[in-house]
């Protein structure tokens, strides 16, 4: 009973601390995006692309690891950083909508950046999002020059060829014939656990963690991703998502190669790897609080 | 006649050094961009829009004006640093030149990067062009953590909102409408003088130059852009020039304002101000004898 109290007591303070972080991210990103006047319609797709509620998933992982490791709460450029991680996600779902991708109709709940705003504005605020994202990170306040230079290199590894742009292009052009399961996982991979292994680098950074440290930090994100990508693939038949349902239909996934099920039980696999990855170094608590929570609250909303 | 001798070796061994400064980007941008498997279409497709044949008006004027700032020409980075401005050229043009821009089917003498690859590819190549630009900036060796991280805030602030975006944005959608000389000129500004003022800025980072010399430059990028815009402009009418021709017809640019005499005459206004802000700084002769001798070529060619 004391357990569950304390439990229950857990959550809430986690819940109004995650609050609290969004909300601080949300007027960050505000200030770094400012609205402009009435003409400026790639201002307006950019504010809407990365100000539209999200689920802010990667950059409370940043400013979470960032603090697990010990990184000052008033550190002045953590919020910067991580603002700069949702703007290169918020690039890569812009374009990963328009209609010569997978042509997507709703995100986050609202009709999609070109649908609003044209496909040419949605490129263009896609393009400036991202080269803002590197602005971003090479000015963040409290980091030494060597590490903006690094995070710079980070967020540039995550996004390229071997990154963000490989795994779209994998999955427009391979999804819809068979793929082994490896070839699913490493197309979540580059989709995926890139751009998080990047945040979670960047948070390495800035709180000057070890090479160690780093190392397990990537290995996490591999899970974490990994894990990511099967959830997006288990809720894509499920409506109040915020997307657009069943785009996946014959698309060659792992919940079409070995069935919900199996795939619920991969989850909970690289879930508790995860966790392993993290305990390890000693870290983490409050990054896996966030991290199971979030996943059981998304997988109970499509049980 | 002396003169005359002297003018024609100078002519011939500063052509000789710029084919050989052409011939090391190439060698560096294609080993930046190596050739991928048979499957690897987006990497095809980076390597066609930076390696296809350019003039390499940006690498170059990085290169020659890190010179004459006295950079020392085994400098480790400043190939990598000119490579980095040369993809971002690159991924701009391949994003201008898709159907809902601009819609252009001939670049450089060959078929645009979409017409080659489809748009998806070359949107995807454009933006990791992008992205492998701030990287190899991140990365460039002999320059000081805080130049790298300058370098890439320079580089960001052309590409973004206020930069080459916003100069594609206007236009596509001010284009065709009526406009003042300084819409225009603003226009050209954010479509051109912003990405070579990152250039010379890089330049003189890489050269340690003084703040007084780094705005001379500013001013220098700002009238070489208006130049080379205006030279642009009236480039639209001919054939042989690798591009579309007639792509300006029904848009507002100087030619159609003033004719195509007043623009020529503007045009040796803004090279002869280029001049005097270089020579004030008492730099720049290669920079200098690179830009008249090309512009010179250029105007001979649609005279």
């Amino acid at each position: 009973m004391t357990a569950t109290i304390t439990n229950a007591k857990e959550s809430l303070s986690q819940e109004s601390e995650l609050r609290a972080l969004r909300d601080a991210l949300h007027q960050r990103l505000d200030q770094l995006l400012p609205a402009g006047g009435e003409r400026d319609r790639v201002g307006a797709a950019m504010r809407e692309g990365a100000l539209a509620p999200g689920k802010r998933i990667r950059p409370l992982l940043l400013l979470l690891a960032a603090y697990d490791l010990g990184c000052d709460k008033n550190h002045p450029g953590l919020l910067d950083l991580a603002c700069a991680v949702e703007m290169v996600h918020a690039a890569s779902l812009m374009l990963d909508d328009i209609p010569c991708m997978d042509n997507a109709a709703l995100r986050r709940g609202r009709p999609t950046i070109h649908r609003q705003f044209g496909q040419d504005v949605a490129i263009l605020a896609a393009v400036a999002l991202l080269s803002n994202a590197f602005g971003v990170v090479a000015g963040a306040e409290g980091l030494s020059d060597a590490c903006r230079a690094q995070a710079v290199a980070e967020l540039s590894a995550a996004v390229g060829l071997q990154g963000l742009v490989q795994g779209q292009f994998r999955d427009l052009n391979e999804g819809a014939t068979a793929r082994s399961e490896e070839a699913i996982a490493d197309t979540n991979d580059l989709k995926t656990s890139m751009l998080f292994s990047a945040t979670l680098q960047i948070a390495a950074l800035a709180a000057d963690a070890t090479p160690a440290v780093r190392q397990k930090l990537g290995c996490f994100a591999r899970d974490l991703g990994q894990a990511f990508q099967l959830l997006d693939d288990l809720a894509d038949g499920c409506s109040g998502t915020g997307k657009d349902i069943n785009k996946d239909a014959g698309k060659s996934t792992l919940v079409a190669l070995l069935g919900a099920e199996a795939v619920r039980s991969r989850l909970h696999e690289h879930l508790h790897s995860a966790d392993q990855h993290l305990s390890v170094c000693q870290h983490g608590l409050a990054t896996r609080r966030f991290m199971h929570s979030w996943f059981s609250q998304q997988l109970a909303t499509f049980s």
